[in-house]
């Protein structure tokens, strides 16, 4: 039996989500959050896209520098993801305050996070306002994986790395490793 | 150490997501499949998006309806879910073949999928080509969601429901319940 609801506040019903989080150094600025909001758009080009609120100091920063990463985290820094989601760069440092490994990238100016399994480098193809968020489309031009969790098509390895998985309002989960399937149907 | 790609033929790093089950009934058509790029847009106006290669059936259903269901399925529903996705519905009546109980809706004309946990109602917004796939921007204009799976904020309870996660590559996974946290940082 399923209850139907028109009113909902929160709209976190389709999680989890992997954890990215995104942002950006732009020529004056330098900020990163936690985005559950994100999905790929295309594969040829490669296009990786993450809604941001306007109201985030991210969303400026990106909007400035015209490229980002996103850095996705294992479930051990879980506490990381929570920091860089609640706190905002409007006030505090917050790489500073949370002593963010930085790296650089190869392509882009803005770094990578070294503490994440996988890291994407983009450049932004387009941003476009949905509602009360922002999609920025980045053109993924780089890909920096942790050796050995990924296999040759991507995929993850789940005995190798246990993604941090985000549940709506501060909840977080991650994936049972013996539960991993491979179907494909008759 | 990580490994630095800039060319990578599948771009399915970001997994695992949730599988959402999309689809719609046009005056003449009737089609779901499995996919597993998606994202909410916005809070207000609630927005989902779906993106649908062009050479999908559903793509020309759902471009017809103007409409669709995002309906999300547990992990015990994982053969349902590899044969909506890799089967199509250019070749075969799927929900026939495949025995998918479908549900009436109450706001749109398009049913929900009575398997799932929660499922979405979504008038269709705007369709954008992002590459070589469309997004489709649905408002969410009503929820069925299963009685006591979810709080009153939304946030799914692990000992209830164990949603289906796509890894890529017909990989599939689930959550491990007891590793569940609450963190709000200091």
């Amino acid at each position: 039996m399923k209850r139907f609801l028109t009113q909902f506040k929160k709209f976190q019903y389709f999680y989890p989500y992997t954890v990215a989080i995104v942002g950006a150094h732009s020529e004056n600025l330098l900020n990163y959050m936690a985005c559950a909001w994100h999905t790929a758009l295309s594969f040829d080009p490669p296009l990786f896209g993450v809604l941001i609120s306007k109201k985030r100091f991210t969303h400026q920063v990106i909007s400035e520098a015209r490229e980002f990463t996103a850095n996705f985290l294992s479930a051990e820094k879980v506490k990381l993801s929570a920091q860089m989601g609640r706190k905002s760069g409007h006030d505090m440092d917050k790489i500073k305050e949370f002593q963010v490994k930085l790296a650089p990238s190869k392509i882009i100016s803005s770094p990578i996070i070294e503490e994440a399994y996988v890291c994407f480098e983009c450049k932004v193809a387009e941003i476009r306002a949905y509602g009360d968020h922002d999609l920025f489309v980045g053109q993924v031009l780089a890909i920096h994986e942790e050796e050995k969790v990924f296999n040759e098509e991507g995929v993850l390895n789940p005995g190798k790395v246990r993604p941090l998985l985000y549940l709506g309002s501060d909840f977080y989960i991650t994936i049972e490793p013996d539960s991993l399937q491979h179907i494909i149907p008759d």
